[in-house]
């Protein structure tokens, strides 16, 4: 079994462009989330992938499958409604690891989100001078949770 | 997009065991359920398959693909608690089709349910004489729904 470790902060400012070494647009929706088990789709340029990811917060179980980009177009249609998300993910090189800031689109406009993935749960952060507050374990920010939303969290 | 036509009856007596010309011992898990989607994990013998299918009685969408064996073992011991079935497949050739007659275990010990795809939703069926009630629409009979069921449902 896999397992990814990402810890997850709020990002205010235009601060990280100045940074950004690449950004690619995504499209990703849930298939069915059940008891913190998600099953999600992305679309990626050309390419598709399946995830299902366990329960938890920092450390979470993950098993990843390149299907068909066609299957996932399909799919996202007819059997992710409701259960979207559009953003444009910039990759952001800061303190040795690669960060990942995500800048929603549609109803979930003016959100940007920083994911970091670590290679162990201890491993030390430098955090970048524009890493808010950080959302790792609040539910709300979620992409699965956020997937459904028709606005951005408040507060 | 795949459909599969798939038509569901009452199992009575054991008198299709005659007719049958191979048997399978598998086990499936629910990753997760939501809104009419069912992301299926199943490991038969030694191949395992994740299916992803889309609301619908007769005719569903439905998406398969081939998985690591032991990725489909570690996910259903972890991910899938309280969403898993048991049960022996015995094929069962009748009226130029081939039908699946399911003999479930462990909780649902007693129930049985066979199963035939059609070509077309509106191929015509001769039942075997051991089919008893059509059970295609009735939701409790779902495999879905019976993972998580203590008992056979009545009735």
């Amino acid at each position: 079994m896999g397992f990814e470790i990402e810890r997850r902060f709020l990002v205010s400012g235009p601060a990280w462009r100045d940074a950004a070494t690449r950004a690619r647009r995504l499209v990703q929706g849930y298939l069915a989330r059940e008891d913190g088990v998600t099953v999600r789709l992305r679309l990626i340029e050309d390419r598709a992938r399946l995830t299902i990811k366990g329960p938890g917060g920092l450390v979470r179980p993950e098993f990843e499958y390149d299907i068909p980009t066609a299957d996932a177009a399909s799919m996202l249609d007819a059997l992710c409604t409701g259960r979207r998300i559009a953003k444009t993910r910039h990759e952001v090189p800061h303190g040795g690891l690669m960060w990942e800031v995500d800048v929603f689109e549609g109803p979930l406009a003016g959100l940007v989100i920083a994911e970091v993935e670590l290679p162990a749960a201890d491993h030390p952060l430098t955090l970048p001078p524009w890493a808010g507050r950080e959302v790792t374990d609040d539910s709300r920010y979620a992409n699965a949770v956020l997937a459904s939303a028709d606005a951005p969290p408040r507060g």
